[in-house]
């Protein structure tokens, strides 16, 4: 299995569930990149023990704070990015920080709900996106690889399959409207990221890591976070150009809108 | 051609645009239906004068003040249809309704537009479809019709091809993220809809009108509102159960998501 050759890479919601597997297994690799940023809302917090353990042992893990539902916390984090890569680009931004609220259904949900989920799961990767794309545009500028690529410089969106409208039959019996439309939002945003940075030399995916036994996934779950974030890794080496707006889920299969 | 035989509607942004035609057709048709409810932001101010013009001379036409980003404003216009009906069910829901700013590619989009965009077009369709759903199930059961139809009780999205992930690249030249990435949403709404309202009797369609010379599709676009309306006018009979959860044209052909 081919490793993803990131030098550096920016991972957001990383102190639990899929963030949390995608720091370990990163550190845990043959060549692990020179820095992983690893942001959370609270990184000070109980919640981020796990991640300060593992940065206390690996000098290339710094934490940064981070809550994607605001925009002045990612202009400082970009702040603190920048002044660590010292001249450096970013190679990989995975936006995997996302909320769900289980119970919300048509029946049930509300203006606010679908505005905070939409804040979190969509708006919030959008400005990740813009406020690190001098990074990226640094980092695919650094390299001599011709195309798009993951170790070049790429944004990679974690959806889901719930985004998927097509098949949304299939998986109603949760409805969770408020997710589903933000992640269908979230869909539409990597085939516009794609449209817009393909040019700077930045890939633009979106990434279903299949339903994972997390606090998220509870576990229902038919994935062990392992598995998936395995899956995951070995999916990003392999994208080029030609999956730059997709959505393809953890063993790489696409997935329709 | 057939005519939608609907005895209540009720639209939303009805002052212009798409919305003024569609209830000026509605009032010339063969058996124009018993109520129309005609909504917009403001019926007293001077965008609404052609509105009062038409109330003037129809009486089965009645202005009803209504914002869809406002849910308490959804809650009142509610209690003044119900009062209207005296009994009767609520047939058609067009949520016509929505907002569109041209300059918004992602080097300029901000969260506070997207934001404001997410809540007039995707959370304003899904609160006017709970607020009204008492009144559609009531003409969906007053009906003895088999099956779905716009004439027993329907919800139709005004959407567009714009939010369609599978078609951006043919109209990426004008990125507009906010309005995509709302419409998209709008496009699952309108999928879990269909899933949801299908039990009590309701067809959910999501229409894409074309590109129509408007104050929103300016007037370089490539369809008359005149020849919009009709189209759309024209599907709506033809609409079932097996058009429920889907996006079409005013033609009435597919458009992929």
């Amino acid at each position: 299995m081919a490793a993803v050759r990131a030098r550096t890479v920016l991972l957001t919601g990383s102190n639990r569930g899929i963030g949390l597997e995608l720091v370990k297994q990163l550190l845990g690799a043959p060549r692990p990149p020179a820095w992983i940023f690893a942001t959370c809302r609270d990184p000070e917090g109980p919640r981020a023990q796990e991640l300060r353990d593992l940065a206390s042992k690996h000098p290339n893990l710094v934490l940064v704070k981070l809550d994607v539902a605001n925009p002045s916390a990612i202009t400082d984090a970009v702040k603190i990015v920048e002044g660590k890569l010292n001249g450096m680009g970013l190679n990989l931004l995975i936006n995997n920080a996302g909320i769900y609220t289980p119970t919300a259904s048509l029946e049930t949900v509300d203006a606010e709900e679908m505005i905070r989920t939409y804040k979190t799961n969509a708006v919030g990767p959008m400005l990740m996106a813009q406020a690190f794309l001098p990074l990226l545009k640094k980092a695919a500028q650094e390299s001599t690889e011709k195309g798009l690529s993951c170790s070049k410089a790429a944004i990679i969106n974690i959806s889901t399959i719930m985004g998927s409208i097509e098949k949304t039959p299939e998986s109603f019996f949760k409805p969770v409207i408020s997710y589903r439309c933000s992640k269908a939002a979230l869909n539409m945003l990597t085939k516009c990221q794609a449209l817009t940075y393909g040019e700077a030399g930045i890939l633009c995916v979106a990434l279903h890591p299949g339903w994972v036994k997390t606090d998220m996934g509870s576990q229902e779950a038919d994935l062990t976070v392992d598995t998936s974030v395995r899956g995951l890794l070995s999916v990003l080496p392999i994208l080029s150009e030609k999956h730059s707006g997709t959505l393809l889920n953890w063993e790489g299969k696409a997935i329709p809108w």
